[in-house]
């Protein structure tokens, strides 16, 4: 947690308070997992406000679900049950494509990704959710399926008070340039190194 | 996500199905965000599989409340009431000590942290959790207000199926060389940077 005191106040003509409650354009980049998993930390503390939160996940399929995805319905439940925190929308855009790009598909994926963008930027216009997660997203900026200037050009002009975070290895320089918070996970170790595959409850 | 092929088969006498469910000691280290946050996102997954979460906050304050720890109170009453997901408890340990060292109190603060590790070894000897998270934990290491061998030693030859993870700056090397899975969150920019201060439903 970073410390309470800014090293610089800024001349932008805005209260402590004002700046303080911008809402955030954050970035989870780098080759290490984490990226993914801060994201719905994040969200969270989100939900625990009372925030309406909306994960667009741009994931390897459809019928992959990880952990996340069931722990958060089950609090979008308690919301609906009790009213504590917030409405969760969780949506698998894309269905059926791989982060790792597979030859032959390409174009459906491409397709889909747009797909899944176009029903973004609509919800972003009508401010439908306080706190977005795009999973994956920036893999749809790195390979090209997306124009870059258009959707940061669209995520710096958003409307109102709404949290966006991006997550992805190689998000472009331009998205970094737009955020507000960019964390890139590093890795220092993992134990597919010493040849432990991936295991429940962990990976997913 | 990383893939699924290990580029090593160690020569380790285990069956890939054995290596792949030894419980993980991970640690979250570096400067920036996300630790914490990354720590808690991983927890959302070992809850889905059912397993009992602990999570012990070496924190800045007793008063400190999270947004993730009253999801995951919630999260342990869906358990309760239906049975889905796991058991969780929360703990904060080291009631009113600073993870930023304050001057005349030390001594106190050092204690209370022994006395929280010492309360999370009886638990490790009892099996007692699938799931920790022992939040904030590598300051004490760094501080030396524990003993980092007996922790190691204490943490590598923990029993059967508990997986730990670590969070904090500064994590000492021996505790890196033991663990499984080592992230270090890198800062590539935050909004501290242009004189924003942390927010409700972000930072907390």
């Amino acid at each position: 947690m970073p410390k309470g005191k800014p090293e610089v106040i800024p001349d932008d003509g805005l209260t402590t308070r004002q700046r303080r409650n911008r809402p955030l354009l954050v970035v989870h980049t780098g080759v290490m997992k984490g990226k993914s998993t801060a994201a719905f930390g994040m969200a969270l503390r989100a939900w625990n406000q009372g925030w309406k939160i909306g994960v667009f996940q741009f994931v390897k399929s459809a019928k992959w679900r990880v952990g996340e995805q069931s722990a958060f319905q089950a609090l979008g439940e308690v919301h609906e049950r009790t009213g504590q925190g917030g409405p969760v929308e969780w949506h698998k855009m894309g269905e059926g494509w791989s982060w790792a790009r597979k030859p032959g598909s390409e174009e459906d994926h491409a397709e889909k990704g747009r797909e899944g963008w176009a029903e973004i930027k609509r919800r972003l216009a009508e401010e439908r959710h306080d706190f977005y997660v795009l999973d994956e997203f920036a893999y749809l900026l790195h390979w090209g399926w997306l124009d870059v200037d258009e959707v940061v050009e669209t995520l710096t002009n958003r409307p109102g008070r709404q949290h966006v975070v991006i997550t992805g290895r190689n998000a472009p320089r331009a998205l970094i340039d737009a955020a507000d918070l960019v964390v890139e996970m590093t890795k220092i170790k993992h134990p597919m190194d010493a040849g432990q595959k991936g295991q429940r409850g962990i990976e997913w």
